[in-house]
């Protein structure tokens, strides 16, 4: 199927009344709902509420937000992808790289530290792409991102974030955000370490690690039935413990902190005051104050540039590799378009919430299918939790170590290095090194949005390489006299084999041009208008050396394409025998010849016309 | 051929004698050199310095630079390509889309006005990453770069150039450089315009339009010598003034305009005074002075950003768009290669003299080509053509009217408006109108170099879409009761498609699942490391339903991969035949069925361990 009949089809796809009812999945289980249903959501809402509370408030400063933004961003998802989500599994929120990348792009260009007006732009616009993206089907666009490069990225985005939560467990203050300088200022204010922070992170690493441990013990028994009631129920406690560890850990540390301040010793680097209650529903600010200046909109917009277009690729990439796992282990389908449509909903809406970029969190979407989900509506559960955190406890937050939200930060991300795949890769396929490679190294050297754009790109040259270097089989008749030219090229003349092809005609005419080229394009099933250039500039050149061009075995819709162009001087024949018998120049035809310097006109600057030699035919038109 | 032979065979060549010669393609004509060949390269030498004083001139104003920088930019190049480059008939110099790059990513950026810091950074890295990019062999690149991508990115920038100017032709002030915002102004201020401006402007317009006319007036002679020598030379004055037309409107206007101000008139935008003499020799700034602040050089790379990817590929596709049409009709050959070579030379030593960007101007290239031009030794009499002007005419040079200038430039870059495309496109291949619209809209509203980039990805996109969209014929063996399903993919195994075909196998667990599947590999000659992540998540997937996976017909190069792979569980067959026969489920396989919600582990935010169900295997490991 073309491109062509694809957007056909997906026109009338957009239209039907099935489309309508696929827009809103709820319609299809929420008839169904039952009591018990309903007990396993509240459980596993309330399990993924405790783990998404510590993890927004560490997140939002990864983000460079204040700490409050990382709970306004958790609730909306929740909500809206029960309407619309397709996966009962996934969970929206604030993960890892949106909270990086939203530092990148947003919070962290902005020339007032901590303000949210460009993060919240970036949700409001990064909601209407991917909203727009799903509509039109786009969801196909993710299988153009090969694991490889999705590899190196992640792995180099962890240690980004890891290392950037180094300076809070050490209590360091002013690191500067770029990987490079903040690498070099962290070690040189090594001397400047608060003892106390330093204490506090590395205990909460490691309860952190130990408790993750202690969750997925095996107990070793066969016979779940045989064990005694009281061991079941702390079994069952040492898991809900593990599950919500990061929850233990925050609370832990907020007591600890709080009994200092309270006897008087300003021991701890805390989070702060931070303004209580729920946020405001209002559509987000277009200009930024500065002081006395003002930042416009289209400042705003240009500043963000690329972050437009990778936010919305990542948080899309991220929402369905997590989906078609939980998918494929709990059998049911997810639909990258409805997903797409479903996140940028979440974020078109969350943008009025004050959240930043969400996507689905790998994290909360296992606890949530672990706790025994049975449908999104689960999230709902979740959403009331944080909306009763934010009424409620934003106080006590105030207390909460920065080195432990470093902590849980740190716990998090750095499951997410993988170096085994280096030498997997190693064994099976050595090429795949090159763009893992190339998008890891220029995540640090350039910054990760450059890192994986280059290594996407990387991998479409690595595919399309074929495309660029067709093989093409030559036969010469007579062999030794040359005097016709038989050339088969094995694939479709799409523009990246362009030039290599008519390069590779043309070359026969370098040295004793031959009287005759007979091109067979048997295999060729597909043609674009750069080749129509390239051939017309192709005939023009073997004309004006007395060497005909003839068109053999060319299928009825490249065929059709050949002769809508109205190339002067092309000729087909059906067969390659039958293109051999033509006479080697048309009669009328043979005027067109010894065209001279000044066919080629002085249109100054024009880079296009003479691109693949079509000058003749600008300088007759 | 392979990437990996290509890298291969590119090593073994880079290290030849044959290549170290190649990289000097002056030692070829040099040895040949002829009196008579000294005298054609004199005279078009020095009329494409009659064209490229005033041009650069005025090209210096659209990258917003200071005039002088124009002339800084244009005779570097030619000493340098004189050495390396491989067309006699290109001229390296400023063009109107390096000049329009230029204030994109650099001049306009700068915090301080007409300050060349940044575009000689620019030109540094630009021409570093040229050379880079052919020693590397890279300038196969620019054939992934498809006609109406760059049809539309030229009349796109051309439109914007042109209107960029008309603020000159209107003697207007303070117009923003953003092109809907300049619109908006320059409409607003039409009230302020400058009557004596407007006129000039006007006239040097008209003017320029007849002289270019007169010059390819067709005389009707069939026969050149029955013409009286009087009349030859005639038509040979009238070929030179219109040939060097830019100079005479250029010094016409600063004559008038010398003539009002000794009157005491101040009638015309001149163009002011300008330091005399040639650049100084030395390495470009890294930092920016701004008043008391400091422009850090990181700062700078992170302010130009893309710019070090779009501007050296558009200066390459430039260079290979007109070295391919001179080339072929003057029947030599160009290597893209050299050609970045050259480039990245002139631009690495330009930045020495204060120069822009630099790349091959199709407008010099064509006089150079018509005033018979037969080495690129040329190139040396039109530099010291500009080293002679820079050094005694930059006096003279206060006197050019602004609006002159403007004239020029717009009577340059409207020539490359091209819309006779879309009806051509629209009768031969409507698809191709879909990047030449993106490209083309998009450079106006987020700016030309996310057009381009858009319009590349878009063209990619389509050329991959069958990739992604594998045809898979479908055998069910007994036909009616499904026991045995056999899939035959139509080509390679490559990322974009792995989602699409592993759903089609997954596709028949979901109702049903049949005994066996079995893949028929005969027409996949590649396979990468995605694809074997899909199978390996296929292959635990349908163990789970107690379906067994069996590969057929498997390519040698192909099973190699797999076997290195280790998939648990993989089995490959000579032929379908053979694997039908297997049995169903081999025995030592039969237990590992039934993984339950506990496999996939908390890894927590790591959006690639499920990425196409490799979670099975983390979770044994």
């Amino acid at each position: 199927m073309t491109v062509c009949d694809e957007i056909k089809t997906q026109a009338k796809e957009i239209c039907s009344v099935k489309t309508a009812k696929k827009t809103l999945p709820i319609t299809q289980w929420l008839p169904k709902y039952c009591c018990q249903w309903f007990q396993c959501d509240l459980i596993a809402g309330l399990t993924v509420g405790l783990t998404v509370i510590p993890q927004g408030l560490a997140y939002a400063v990864v983000a460079e937000l204040p700490p409050q933004y990382g709970l306004y961003s958790s609730f909306m998802g929740c909500f809206i992808y029960c309407l619309f989500g397709t996966s009962k599994d996934i969970t929206l929120g604030p993960t890892a790289i949106m909270s990086l990348m939203t530092a990148q792009f947003a919070s962290g260009l902005s020339p007032v530290p901590h303000n949210a007006t460009y993060a919240l732009i970036l949700t409001l616009m990064c909601g209407c792409i991917q909203l727009l993206m799903g509509i039109l089907n786009l969801g196909i666009i993710v299988e153009f991102i090969s694991y490889p490069v999705i590899n190196g990225f992640t792995s180099a985005a962890a240690i980004i974030i890891a290392f950037g939560q180094v300076k809070h467990i050490l209590g360091l203050q002013n690191i500067p955000r770029d990987f490079l300088q903040s690498v070099y200022y962290t070690f040189a204010k090594l001397p400047q370490t608060r003892i106390a922070d330093l204490i506090m992170g590395i205990v909460c690493l490691i309860l952190l690690a130990g408790l993750k441990k202690m969750k997925s013990i095996d107990w070793g028994d066969e016979n779940e039935e045989d064990i005694p009631v009281c061991r079941k129920i702390s079994r069952k406690f040492i898991w809900v413990i593990g599950t919500a560890r990061n929850a233990v850990i925050v609370i832990s540390g907020a007591l600890i902190a709080a009994a200092c301040i309270s006897q008087g010793f300003d021991t701890f680097s805390v989070v702060g005051p931070l303004p209580e209650g729920l946020p405001t529903f209002q559509l987000p600010n277009f200009t930024l104050h500065n002081g006395s200046t003002t930042v416009s909109t289209a400042q705003i917009f240009s500043d963000i540039g690329i972050g437009f277009g990778v936010v919305p690729l990542l948080s899309l990439v991220e929402t369905i590799a997590i989906g078609k796992a939980f998918a494929r282990q709990n059998n049911y389908r997810i639909d990258a378009n409805q997903e797409l449509i479903a996140i940028g909903i979440s974020n078109i809406l969350g943008s009025f919430v004050s959240a930043y970029p969400v996507t689905g969190s790998f994290s909360r979407t296992a606890v949530n299918s672990q706790s025994g989900v049975k449908t999104p509506a689960g999230g709902i559960f979740t959403g009331c939790l944080i909306l009763l955190a934010l009424a409620v406890l934003t106080p006590a937050f105030y207390y909460i170590p920065q080195s432990a939200l470093a902590a849980v930060i740190i716990s998090a991300v750095l499951q997410m290095v993988d170096f085994k795949i280096i030498m997997k890769l190693w064994k099976v396929k050595k090429l795949d090194l090159i763009p893992l490679g190339i998008t890891f190294l220029l995540s640090f050297a350039l910054g990760i949005e450059y890192g994986i754009l280059i290594g996407i790109l990387v991998t479409l040259f690595i595919v399309l390489y074929p495309l660029a270097r067709p093989t093409v089989k030559v036969t010469l008749r007579p062999e030794t006299s040359r005097d016709i030219v038989i050339l088969q090229p094995n694939q479709g003349l799409m523009f990246p084999g362009t030039e290599y092809i008519m390069e590779q005609i043309e070359g026969y005419s370098y040295e004793g041009p031959p009287k005759m080229v007979v091109i067979d394009c048997s295999h060729i099933s597909a043609i674009d208008y750069t080749t129509i250039q390239g051939i017309e500039g192709v005939i023009g050149e073997l004309k004006r050396k007395k060497c005909s061009v003839v068109f053999s075995c060319v299928q009825i819709q490249v065929l059709d394409v050949l002769l809508k162009a109205d190339i002067p001087g092309f000729r087909s024949a059906n067969t390659t025998e039958e293109a051999a018998d033509f006479s080697t120049l048309p009669d009328e035809e043979k005027c067109i010849n010894g065209i001279g310097h000044d066919e080629i006109d002085e249109d100054e600057e024009n880079p296009i016309q003479p691109l693949l030699g079509n000058t003749r035919q600008n300088s007759i038109a």
